[in-house]
């Protein structure tokens, strides 16, 4: 039972189901924290992250229904601070409950918090996040005819914007995730992969239309602040290789090596379970002391044993 | 040029004046981060508050424009939570450009901030702040048949509906805020007067649908911080008795005693000067040893040479 600096990412699945009402969010994320709990019994210190996907499209369709000179729609880098608000608020509320109930004495805030990314970044040429409201093809057709923006056939559903999803170079506010931490406080942060702010030839940072992955955000955060373990959840308790084929094999110890190989082989669905095993992957590359898992919410008991889920280590131990 | 702790409370002009879009707010509040920013040159510690009337306004109309079951409306604990999001993350990046134009090397975070109400305040029988939308008579008829809600008639422009405005009571991340001040951190923080929670039997907290005046939780924050000075910002430099009468005055310096001689004579407009006026004396109340100013953005130097806006001292000095 060694004291660890752990970062957890949360999955969608820890926030929202099925009903999108903030009591339903509320309650869910209520359930989230009882887990959560288990780590701050343990004496571990713990830095909370989540996506914010749901929320800030949800968010987006209401800024378009009343867009209008009076009330106009924000744009993305401020509705991502604005979910950064809503769900640090009921995450900061449920996290507090719940250590109220375990008798821990501890404070949790949320931070907004910005992400630097770089304008070099490749994405930005390829933007590839869809975002927002789902549009009839004539009217995704007028919008990039008259803006820059870039819309994409989803799935069957109808046209949407594509954002660019550029990786996370620095935390702007990572001096005071650090000293909250060395105090004793659970801080809530990089809220749906952190606000995108780019540099400009000034040296002045600026709010950007992207979204960072929040695997990607987590990992530099984790890195930052030198943590003993990157645990990124989502809804299967382990990795898996040959994913659905009648030789699937679920990954419990993996270096940093092997999960390369796997990756190369194409054995990670990309927009799903490969962008958290890159994740986990650059973290321990970054910080080989470190350890990442890849698990699920009700596995946490094992994390905390140090036996449960995909466990990613740079092999050198 | 003794180093002071400061809480400064924003007016709604800082933030807004005309022109509601996210560049326009953000580019006033970078004029208003060069004005606080003299605190800091001067060695002062500062915590920052803000309002949140027109935006909290505005994403209620928004939200209101979408409502549905795939998409519902958020109640008004979560919407003054989104705006501390945006707010906080214009008013972060602001102060934080501010600094380094200035060379100055300090942290600037926001925090999603709970303030405690009672369920016993007398304002939950008078619901008295409008909010959100403004109705037709009919639409407020159905809408006050059909629920709790209270609707008043709004100077003409229709029917909008009032929430109960409870005094604070506790801040509920006071020690983070604390912690953070006396680690050299700007806080930004009880943003829209504090998302507003009440503790029911079980000592659970949960939202409720209020608004928290700013400058009552600000003053709360100062006398929770032991500040030094509240420095209450609005429109005019200075406080005046015998508001737009031939004999008009303005306040330089007055006693805790002189105010409340003042506020029993009707001088203060409610709902304006009054709620300023009342902040700033219960905040010397609570902590005789401290100042409060009222006074304009624009005055600030005054305010750090002390001898700037309308001064309020316990008298005991």
């Amino acid at each position: 039972m060694t004291k660890r600096k752990i970062v957890i990412a949360l999955g969608g699945n820890a926030i929202l189901t099925d009903n999108p009402s903030a009591q339903a969010q509320q309650k869910a994320l209520k359930q989230t924290a009882d887990y959560l709990v288990q780590f701050v019994k343990n004496g571990d210190d713990i830095v909370v992250t989540h996506g914010n996907g749901p929320q800030v499209g949800n968010l987006m369709l209401q800024q378009a229904a009343a867009d209008s000179l009076k009330n106009p729609a924000m744009p993305l880098d401020t509705c991502v601070a604005m979910t950064q608000g809503s769900i640090g608020y009921w995450l900061q509320a449920a996290l507090t409950e719940a250590l109220k109930e375990n008798d821990i004495n501890k404070n949790v805030v949320s931070l907004v918090t910005q992400v630097e990314v770089s304008e070099k970044d490749t994405a930005f040429s390829h933007p590839s996040k869809p975002v927002g409201p789902f549009l009839s093809k004539e009217d995704a057709d007028t919008e990039m005819a008259t803006s820059d923006a870039t819309f994409i056939e989803d799935a069957g559903r109808g046209w949407r914007k594509v954002v660019p999803s550029p990786k996370p170079i620095t935390i702007k506010e990572i001096k005071v995730i650090d000293t909250l931490v060395s105090n004793g406080v659970i801080p809530v942060t990089v809220g749906g992969g952190g606000i995108p702010v780019i540099k400009d030839e000034n040296g002045r940072y600026t709010g950007i239309e992207a979204v960072i992955d929040k695997d990607f955000a987590s990992q530099t955060l984790a890195a930052s602040l030198h943590a003993d373990l990157l645990v990124i959840l989502t809804n299967v308790e382990h990795v898996s290789i040959n994913y659905k084929l009648p030789n699937e094999k679920n990954l419990t110890k993996a270096t940093v090596k092997q999960m390369k190989n796997y990756i190369e082989q194409g054995q990670f669905l990309p927009g799903s379970m490969l962008p958290k095993v890159e994740a986990a992957v650059n973290f321990v590359e970054a910080n080989p002391s470190g350890k990442a898992v890849i698990t699920s919410l009700e596995n946490i008991q094992a994390v905390i044993d140090e036996n449960g889920g995909t466990i990613i280590t740079s092999g050198s131990d």
